[in-house]
């Protein structure tokens, strides 16, 4: 039996989990090769690309896929890696490319990653066999994701679920407003069960809690549910909670922001024009998770989604994406100061308490502890882990 | 026979030791669980913690600890992870704390460990077995050591030796006039087979040999010795030096300062006040050592302590510091720059050759080379370090 | 059959290798021991020591290598490293040492690396014993070539044929006018093979390709070649290619510039006065190899040596040097700026070639691809180092 498989053995539901999940090459190397190269993942938006030919990469330790508007619409994803001797072919971050042409010896692909043209070689090579290794794609209203196995999971349950909770925002049209990257020195279940729990939000959260009722797990926010689930189903707003559970990936719900508050801003108000078909600024939060990384809270004026990304076994980073209505200008409509230092705030909050407890986990007395009851959502994200971490180790 | 067990039989008395003792990652692995959580540790002065809740962190490679004077004026040390979901409790390197309250979920522990409040925990959640880890504490006069094997070894033997040299400097009432900390590019052994030897002083030291008779080797320094030894008897000092042999631990010796030289300073002159019970500039230098990390030359009017601590095989950190009388006010009584030139310029010769000996042992062609009889300590520091590693991999 | 031997049974001829060729550990550490440490390594030119205890240090991951200048003026290689404690007895990259003097305990060593004084040791020590370890060198025509192993190959074949390709330059009375190190996010294999094809040259190398006739493979440059020879052979230069072929390390040629340009410049017209022999700006390029590590191309001007050293799996380090004649002033006989533009701007699109093709070698998905026939070069340095590699794991 190996490390990977004890520790799965080991496990205690309700306490956190031992030591080595969190600091352990070889556990880290089992769960990217078993969880996240087997998972769908979380890319970023397709209003990101909105021309044949806009691409952008995504990047997760040594893997770099292109993700490209083909000639059809179609977002397309490929390996980075020329056929010939390998070379990386996207050199940006982001950017805009008629063919895909090989910056070393000038093959040429087609967006869709078909070989057109590979100058100087023997007229007997045949091209069909060396187009771009493809990556699986999936999109959700707008939300790309990606799988990096042959075999890519089920993933018609998530879409369905999560569509009607996406749907009202009409991310096709909707525009980045800013993007922020954070490396922290956490592995990063730390940073989902962080975003599994409120049990901190009240000792920490401040600027949170003074907008979210009850997110200090003391106020009762019963009448304000009751009174806001009235005006969703008015709207037509998706309501039903999505629970993560039995092993699930995803996990949806709305939720009433305190009466009077209309947006996630410190003072409650607006900091943007309405997104896709709002009327109000009454949708309160939505709250979307696909595991592993991809968490997602949207108000009636903007989204804010996270994708994590592992970078070993101690550090992994946190792509940070504001989303607005696409007809809103920038100095206009919304200030980029305003809209973002919500999230700024809690997300830099989060962020220490994620690298200290990375640093505590690290000593050698550090011991599986008992959860609180509050910490149920993390007892589920821990589940949908090590069931994933468990059919892997068992078919490898 | 593993890498250690078969390194530990080729070792050859009065040679320097094999490559991997200085470069190996299974022997560093090796040293820190068998020598260094082992052996009690100088962690720090209690004078630096006067006050109840007054605490300093130690650390060594991922273990952080907290050491700080409780309600009843103890010192105590606990490992600085959360019993809950490990986070670390103490985020500043020094600091005053009245409770220690975890920064993630705030549960609060009392200053010597115990938990007091686990808030939203069940009401059936036993506190009494969730306390910090504890961590050994010893105090040499003031000088705080600590252990962090379960059953840390008897250190009597040393306290009971080093104490006479420590008491006239009244340490609990000492000030920590400067810090200063280096990260070295060598193995920390090959800092303690620095500190062991004068065969380098007279080529490197000039400063030191200008003040200390004798350092350099060529010097007959028998009659000045004979003088001050009459004159620290009379003054009721501790002259009997303890010799580190046959695997103990620790040294002291006390050896004069070339006549008409009162302080370990550039012209031989006082740097401050008198410190403790001393009542002249005539008690020459106390030099202690205590293995594996404790080295301290005192003066009549300040002391001088480093603290290796490991970093990895190939880089080790050195903190020094300087320790005044705790009436002594600064730019008064004493000078920063003066009071510590001295010791800088020292420190960094050294720092210099032990890095300069690191990268020259990693050439392949470096084999363990003759000793020179001057360098018999040298030879009694590896005595004491085989020795503990001998049993450490005896007993796994 | 460990991981190197099956890839070296996996290899497929005409294909680029596979992934761990360029990215595994072990590879890295395999080759290392059986093909660096086993071959004829380029240090440096000896006009960079032209007197008695002049001195270069040669660098290679933890080996440093102490080039020297002798009383009787050879030039002398050895390991840098005392024999007493093995600590670094030259600190700094270049200079002048009249002795060999150890900075730790000041033991002293010829220029020939004889012990000469070992200060404080017993009557009975004798230092016979303790010379400085030895390193293999042997010049050609004034570029020195050291080797670490033992009993290290013949080199008399590539020291015959290469020298009269080099002869004319004069070496010895050369002169180092620029150097630039550069470290590159790149096996070292790949920039060997980017240096073993002009299939990249057309779509990047611009200003090389308005230079050299012929570099885009798409030119006809017979005739040019035909006129060039004449000229070469009335002026008695080597013509005659030596090919690298059947596992041999060197390769020699001269091949044309575009017709009226004379030298490697942006505008063809020459940067320096003529070297050593040479009476025209008429004789073409010399372009020479030795693996691993020696790159030069060569002008009536100037000469372009570039050293490769590795630095782990994934990095390696270039070091590029220009000669020009002894006898050349700087500022009035040639302009830094105009000798080093045209090989620092081909230089780098190269470094940047060879980057990008190890991000997407990383790629999980790449695979060997197909080579071209103009790569047939890249295939012979394949089979040289293959060769290489396999003889060594055979022995070991």
């Amino acid at each position: 039996m190996n490390k990977v498989q004890s520790l799965l053995q080991a496990y205690k539901r309700n306490w956190s989990l031992e030591r080595d999940f969190y600091a352990n090459k070889e556990v880290f190397d089992a769960e990217i090769e078993h969880v996240w190269k087997k998972s769908w993942l979380f890319a970023g938006f397709d209003c990101e690309i909105p021309e044949t030919g806009d691409y952008f990469l995504f990047t997760m330790l040594d893997q770099s896929i292109i993700i490209i508007r083909g000639d059809d619409g179609d977002v397309y994803a490929h390996h980075n890696s020329c056929r010939h001797r390998g070379s990386a072919i996207c050199l940006e971050e982001r950017g805009h490319e008629d063919k895909l042409k090989c910056p070393y010896h000038n093959w040429v692909y087609e967006k869709n990653g078909r070989l057109r043209n590979a100058r100087l070689m023997p007229d007997d090579f045949d091209k069909s066999h060396f187009g771009l290794h493809p990556v699986h794609v999936s999109l959700i209203e707008g939300a790309i994701f990606i799988c990096l196995a042959d075999d890519p999971p089920d993933f018609s349950k998530e879409t369905r679920e999560l569509s009607p909770y996406l749907h009202p925002y009409n991310l096709h049209h909707a525009k980045v407003a800013y993007r922020e990257r954070y490396e922290l020195d956490a592995n990063w279940k730390l940073i989902g069960e962080n975003f599994r729990e409120c049990y901190h939000c009240g000792p920490v959260h401040i600027e949170y809690c003074s907008v979210v009722v009850g997110a200090n797990l003391v106020e009762d926010r019963e009448a304000v549910v009751q009174d806001s689930m009235e005006i969703w189903k008015r709207n037509g707003l998706a309501v039903e909670t999505i629970e993560n559970e039995n092993g699930s990936s995803h996990y949806a719900t709305r939720y009433p922001l305190r009466p009077g508050m209309e947006s996630y801003t410190l003072d409650g108000k607006p900091a943007a024009p309405l997104m896709g078909e709002h009327l109000h600024y009454d949708s309160g939060v939505v709250g979307l998770i696909n595991y592993p990384n991809f968490w997602m809270d949207g108000v009636s004026d903007y989204i804010w989604a996270m994708r994590i990304t592992p970078i070993d076994a101690l550090h992994a980073a946190v792509d940070l994406t504001w989303l607005v209505n696409g007809a809103a200008e920038e100095g206009v409509d919304y200030d980029i100061e305003r809209l973002t230092e919500f999230w700024k705030i809690t997300g830099e909050q989060d962020w220490h308490l994620c690298e200290n407890n990375q640093k505590g986990i690290l000593s050698s007395k550090y011991e599986p502890g008992p959860l609180a009851p509050s910490e149920a959502d993390v007892v589920n994200f821990h589940w949908w882990y090590l069931d994933k971490l468990r059919q892997g180790v068992k078919k490898s």
